[in-house]
């Protein structure tokens, strides 16, 4: 309805990552993100709810990108759900890359939005584990196996905002796979 | 201070999950656990902040179950953890599973519940990672052993509070971890 807004979402996220960098996230009102975007308040509110939703839309598509995968992924639960984040890992394209490591900053300095990515992720391993449930796997190996994927992906994310890494989400997922295997063997 | 009030915060918990298993937990006010309690709102707000609160006291005693043996736990990242959790079981003693059992019943209806006891759950798994990192582990080692001690306490727990299970949680843990470790070595 409102085309000649088109990418104002994407500004305002990019001028609020902008702000919160430089004075941190409760430096910060709506007001002047919408003037540091040349928008009005009133733009930011058809676009996001509130401030944190700027760091936490897209939860959904998000989400979609490991559980979609995991309904077809073959295999025993821990492999199928290997096999989902790997596919997943196609999400974060290195052109994301920039805006990940720039809100990461921002969520990692402020304890109330570190708790709202703590609960993010544990909402999507009981998600996958929900996922694994409705194809018929056993409920405790569901969880086991989609909370060590969410776990992975955790790791391999980490790494992956550092800065200078340039290798991708997935090769580092397969590496911390790599990883919890042979903790778990020894 | 309150001599006369011995017991008056185990009496409001009592009654509060008394009501909340016949409301559901919106359907019940802080004066409706008072006086259930026989007691007053003022003596209710002395001793919780919310009705929500009532779930969830306890939180710090909770966490340190799990960290201070994790601190002096020997072995590599995942028997310390291993060694940890088995401690922490004694914390949940047999005359607890009732309380657990009822306090469970309440959170798997609402929610906002489930998301504050994902994120304590979430919170414990950062606090047992932090402490192996104190201790020199590598921090990926770290994170993948405490995620899954968490993983392997709730899936021993959700067993732990089913009617009619008698083994004590010390037990179902060590079959949890049996199955973890069965899953990767796969």
């Amino acid at each position: 309805m409102a085309r000649w807004e088109g990418g104002a979402a994407e500004r305002l996220q990019l001028a609020a990552l902008r702000l919160f960098g430089e004075r941190g996230f409760d430096g910060v009102t709506v007001a002047e993100i919408a003037a540091e975007a040349g928008l009005t308040e009133r733009t930011f509110f058809r676009h996001f709810g509130d401030k944190r939703e700027v760091l936490f839309r897209g939860q959904e598509a998000f989400e979609r990108a490991f559980l979609e995968p995991l309904e077809t992924a073959e295999g025993d639960a821990m492999t199928a759900v290997a096999r989902a984040i790997d596919v997943a890992a196609a999400y974060f394209t290195d052109d994301r890359r920039p805006w990940s490591r720039g809100r990461q900053a921002v969520i990692d300095a402020e304890p109330r939005l570190q708790e709202r990515e703590l609960l993010k992720l544990s909402l999507l391993a009981e998600a996958m584990a929900a996922t694994l449930r409705d194809r018929g796997v056993d409920p405790a190996e569901a969880l086991l196996a989609a909370e060590n994927g969410v776990t992975v992906f955790r790791l391999a994310f980490a790494r992956w905002i550092e800065e200078g890494e340039t290798r991708s989400l997935a090769d580092l997922q397969q590496e911390a796979f790599g990883r919890l295997h042979a903790m778990l063997r020894s």
